[in-house]
């Protein structure tokens, strides 16, 4: 069993936002969260800042626990630095049946899926591991995986007891978790991200889904896992590209909600970029502690507060659509369309061009390319951006930068400003295309 | 805007669990309902009973209105008797976008979606009204017609604020509800069920879903409609048979809570079977507020109370499954499996025969077939059985009768009282086939 030794809660406005366990005599820093509850919203006060003392310290430690306290669901993420996915211990408290299921793809399963198996296997309640491998990558997060998946429970004879582990990143726990929430109308499912992205982004908060061939993440649902469990030493193997697509969204965390901590990134992107334990670890529990705030605070995007978290994902994810799902990692199109939604900004009057420099001076450190791809045009983006999830009778909401650490929702703005937006990128390729194709060239050909 | 006229509440250990409304001065009788809540259950007072007073008006008036109190949403099941599907008013109320999708089929395209297209146009804030004709039969209950769905909403840009409307049966009910629980993660959706199946119970309490080769419902989710709208006059467009198979569950509501009800089943079958305006709207009424209780009660079968609306669904399933999705009717498969509970119920002493006897006769006169087909023998059942959402660790829970007007779900019986019990139906069938045949001769060739 783990141990959680000591715990500090995060209360926002009463509500039990996320704890955070604190190993006895670590060192501690102080995070910052923002927040909105629309309900609660009183007229001029519209968001608060909220001084969320969570101490998170800058050491690593065998274990550590964070808690997700969804309205749906509450849950551990728990953080491992060593070698764990071995350890039945570590799985057993969290699995009700006597059978479960690991899905996985085609590169992580030769790496990982035996030390898995091998865990589960040794938990005494478990009966049957079955698996499921899928090919790899975002161009496979469709119907048909969902439908494989599917088949596999079928076959194998799961019931409502029996939980699927996602074992792998974005891609496959996104499908494991939708397939979870729609099996037999919903069994348990455990979040076993092995990418950086995975661990800091989609693996927590419970949105699941699947791509269509118009639109990414047109598909899915609303379905917290019943545990992350995070073995960090599998991120060693991960190819240089991937790490740096996480640091995109962990940089994201820092933009849209607190300021001290993109300072912190500023200072530490070498460190992160190549692993650096303690600033990994510490990257890590601050973006998920950021992530289950928010979504403590708005689940199912309700309230309209959750969508913050989608910032540069709107460009983004026309990028991904456009180019075809797997040419541009996720976090790849997520730092490119940050850059555009800290344009957009800029021409709105809200940051000066100082703070957009900054945000590309980040990314460029961190491998990131801060351009959208030259073959895209304003017609191309707007196709695309009028599929997005946040388009409403018509009017598309974005995402974008009141300042540095404070994003806002928001479909108050004039519709030409986007479009210049996108036309200044076009306007930088036609000035200097090969100056412009530098700033891509962290995006190396898969 | 219709007439809310006086409302009376069920309540449910203080939880409101259902409201109806009553014309003044109608007449009424008075409703019982079972229910239970495990968490609340104390030691030897697991099930009580609880006298709900809901008036029910054996009368026909223009306009009811029943309401549904799930947990995770309320809302109002609207009874019309007279043709009303091109009436605006009965729908602007429940849509909150400017895009609306009807899902129909092929037999019910012709007949009514020229009506209902025009209610819908008509409502002020609609600016769209899109439509999406399937083929009609259990058999399309798949991921394709799904797919089919999303196709559609996504081609024609819904978005979050759209409202799918399911014109159809059961069928295309599960199906409209589940696209709507899952397209851009949940929007709004609209039930306007013209079988009397789905009237009584498809469109009632949130279970959406679709068939997989190997098993009915096995995917789905809880997703509950913004309203459910009847429009009784589409009943009379309906086969005789689809008539049988909405009785079946009507009659099931008796057997599995109200013996009251069961016994005034009994005395108004051939009312029934005729759509007699008075008989057919009290059975549905009566229907809908048993199933709107239980749901409220247990939304999410959490505590297996939930389960009970499944008298004699784990056998009709495998019929149905076994026979091939189609050439049983779901009405017509559960009345062969409410009898089959019911001779596993006597076998196990919790009831006689003289009750069994009269499930039999009342079915049978309802025109339903009171015996599984004689192609399937105890290994077919088993084997389908053991797909049943009800198995948990190996072990199935079905769904018997205590007593007439009280279902337990239990897994406490011998699995030689199930074998016994299918095979004292080969075995009828071995020692009389033309007898055996006959009691299936109300299922006409379709």
């Amino acid at each position: 069993m783990y141990l959680v030794a000591g715990t500090s809660k995060l209360t926002c406005k009463g509500r039990e936002a996320a704890a955070i366990c604190r190993p006895q005599g670590s060192d501690a820093v102080v995070a910052h969260c923002w927040y909105r509850r629309k309900r609660e919203a009183t007229p001029g006060a519209e968001r608060r800042r909220s001084t969320v003392k969570a101490e998170v310290p800058v050491t690593t430690t065998d274990e550590r626990v964070l808690w997700v306290d969804a309205p749906s669901r509450k849950y551990p993420i728990i953080f491992r630095n060593k070698p764990s996915l071995h350890d039945s211990e570590l799985f057993a408290p969290h699995i009700s049946g006597n059978s479960v299921l690991i899905v996985t793809n085609e590169t992580v399963a030769p790496l990982y899926l035996h030390r898995l198996r091998e865990g589960l296997s040794r938990c005494p309640q478990v009966d049957r591991v079955e698996e499921c491998i899928l090919p790899d990558g975002e161009e496979y997060k469709t119907m048909d995986s969902l439908r494989a998946i599917i088949d596999v429970c079928m076959q194998k004879r799961l019931d409502r007891k029996s939980t699927l582990f996602a074992l792998g990143g974005g891609v496959i726990g996104d499908l494991t978790g939708f397939a979870a929430s729609v099996f037999l109308r919903g069994i348990p499912f455990i979040q076993v991200p092995t990418t950086l992205l995975a661990v800091v982004d989609s693996a927590v908060g419970g949105k699941t889904g699947i791509n269509h061939p118009l639109g990414k993440n047109m598909i899915g649902s609303f379905y917290q896992p019943h545990a992350v469990i995070v073995d960090a030493s599998t991120l060693k193997t991960l190819d240089p590209r991937q790490i740096s697509a996480g640091i995109a969204e962990i940089i994201k965390y820092g933009l849209i909600c607190d300021e001290e901590f993109f300072n912190w990134c500023e200072r530490n992107v070498s460190k992160m970029v190549s692993l650096s334990p303690g600033a990994i670890q510490y990257a890590m529990e601050r973006s998920c502690q950021c992530k289950a705030a928010v979504v403590a605070a708005d689940e199912r995007e309700s309230s309209g507060y959750r969508a913050i978290l989608n910032l540069g994902h709107t460009f983004g994810h026309a990028i991904e659509a456009a180019t075809g799902y797997g040419t541009w990692l996720h976090g790849e199109a997520v730092a490119a369309g940050m850059v555009m939604a800290a344009e957009m900004s800029r021409r709105l009057g809200f940051i000066d061009e100082q703070v957009v420099r900054r945000i590309e001076a980040i990314l460029t450190e961190a491998a990131l390319p801060v351009r959208p791809p030259p073959s895209m045009n304003v017609e191309t983006f707007l196709t695309y951006m009028a599929m997005d999830k946040k388009v409403e009778r018509g009017v598309l909401r974005l995402v974008l930068l009141e300042r540095l650490g404070k994003a806002i929702v928001t479909a108050n703005y004039e519709r030409q400003v986007l479009v210049d937006t996108i036309e200044y990128f076009r306007r930088l390729y036609q000035e200097q295309p090969e100056n412009y194709e530098r700033r891509l060239a962290h995006l190396r050909p898969k």
